[in-house]
């Protein structure tokens, strides 16, 4: 059973309106580092809001291409050995099988290349992309089905309204179907919950899918979208150059400023159900 | 002479609003890696958008605690042998002194003795905090003179307005003169961007400024900001409970949801030249 942490807190403020300041409680999202360690190593340390934390080790396995399918993963687990009270529930340990190990192994050793010989923007893009293939799919969604996506997502935010700093990330059928929404202090802490809540329950690929961000779409959601083979994204805010480039190279339609009914296509026309102008 | 890349550029698109679709040019904040090696290392590979990635470069050294003073850098310049003509601009290659060079040990291995042994939230705020002490500083600031840092910010952040989709910091005197703007697509990075250059005109500390974002404030806004000893931050949208936490210990001023003239204090009540109400 995964133990559940608050993902909002209170906290007394001073608040300086037009009035005489006054004193107050508020809302706020909670930040708390959670260490990732696979086979007794620490693969990664992220700043996170707890809850669902099973979710995002399984979502951050699954983008640094480690696991593959729910079997991969043996067991996962919050560290029972703490030091201290506050510790508890910061530590998810997973057990992988012999084959994950050796993802782990490339994977580390990937990590290693990539960061020692200079990456660079363009040129490397392939490099970048890891050993993703592109996304195989014939999938298609409409125009209509895509503007309605921020409004179902904002609902599903439970603790957004009361704090204004979490990001969502919400899968969608491609005809508009909430799936799955998971909130984060990170943007991309909330796409890997997503991905790792559905790659736990066995429905990866998600070729049939829409990836939509309460925020902007940077090099790095495009490439967790890419690892779950999801083809189509779509974002409330402003693609990255790097993000259109990424999503163009892999088969995946890139949407931006989702907002007010209307929207941006960067990339992927030829997954939109709907005529666009001859160029 | 450091080099000029272009932090934003054209990009075709498919624009969906209220008509019938059409083809558009869009302008795009540039996103690539970054690669900072020192001592002929890699130490970190950020997303950045170009342009002043010396000023990145540094303020990433004094975040991490490497460097302290501008004597400690010997020499920053991009790298000159790029394998290819897209690898140019992405490499930062900086040579320090040899004390920076303790501190970098010094500093490799509390990152390696930090993710390895287990953070957690509350009770290793200290070992998260690093080597920095509190701020010690008698700054004070007026409301009146926050309540007009977003306009300011938001004039001298030049490419913003193209793209909505980079973020800024900016570093303000006490009564709220600007001394540098920086945009990036990352928060932190524009907070390295712009303490960096202070840092490298021999400014710090900084135990006289504030530093305005313009969006929210994580635990690592927060960090970064005390090793460069600002005694005030000032940030547009929320902040998370980390972020509290380490400013409260820090004896820094965390202002939230800065924004229509009002705004909410999160710690630091005598860091304001205004009476609060008693508790």
């Amino acid at each position: 059973m995964e133990q559940t942490a608050p993902a909002v807190r209170s906290q007394p403020i001073v608040r300086f309106g037009a009035a005489a300041p006054e004193r107050r409680e508020d809302r706020v999202s909670v930040e708390e580092p959670l260490e990732i360690r696979v086979g007794g190593e620490t693969l990664a340390v992220t700043m996170r809001t707890p809850g669902h934390d099973f979710d995002l080790a399984a979502g951050w396995l699954v983008a640094e291409g480690i696991v593959r399918r729910p079997e991969d993963i043996v067991r996962i687990e919050h560290c029972r050995e703490s030091r201290s009270p506050e510790e508890e529930g910061n530590v998810v340990i997973v057990r992988t099988t012999e084959p994950a190990g050796a993802h782990l192994d490339r994977a580390r050793r990937l990590l290693l290349t990539s960061s020692s010989c200079g990456l660079c923007g363009k040129g490397s893009i392939e490099s970048l992309r890891g050993n993703f293939p592109p996304v195989v799919s014939a999938a298609r969604t409409d125009p209509a089905v895509l503007r309605k996506l921020p409004d179902t997502l904002r609902r599903a935010q439970a603790n957004f309204a009361e704090t204004g700093g979490l990001h969502a990330a919400g899968i969608f059928s491609l005809s508009g179907e909430l799936y799955v929404c998971r909130e984060d202090i990170g943007r991309h802490n909330a796409v890997d919950k997503a991905i790792g809540s559905l790659f736990r329950q066995g429905r990866l690929p998600l070729s049939e899918t829409i990836l939509a961000v309460s925020g902007r779409s940077s090099f790095e959601i495009v490439q967790k979208a890419l690892a779950a083979s999801i083809p189509v994204i779509a974002a409330v805010s402003a693609p990255s150059s790097l993000a259109i480039d990424l999503a163009r190279e892999s088969g995946i339609a890139l949407v931006g400023f989702l907002r007010e009914g209307g929207f941006n296509l960067y990339s992927g026309e030829d997954r939109l159900s709907a005529p666009v102008p001859a160029r």
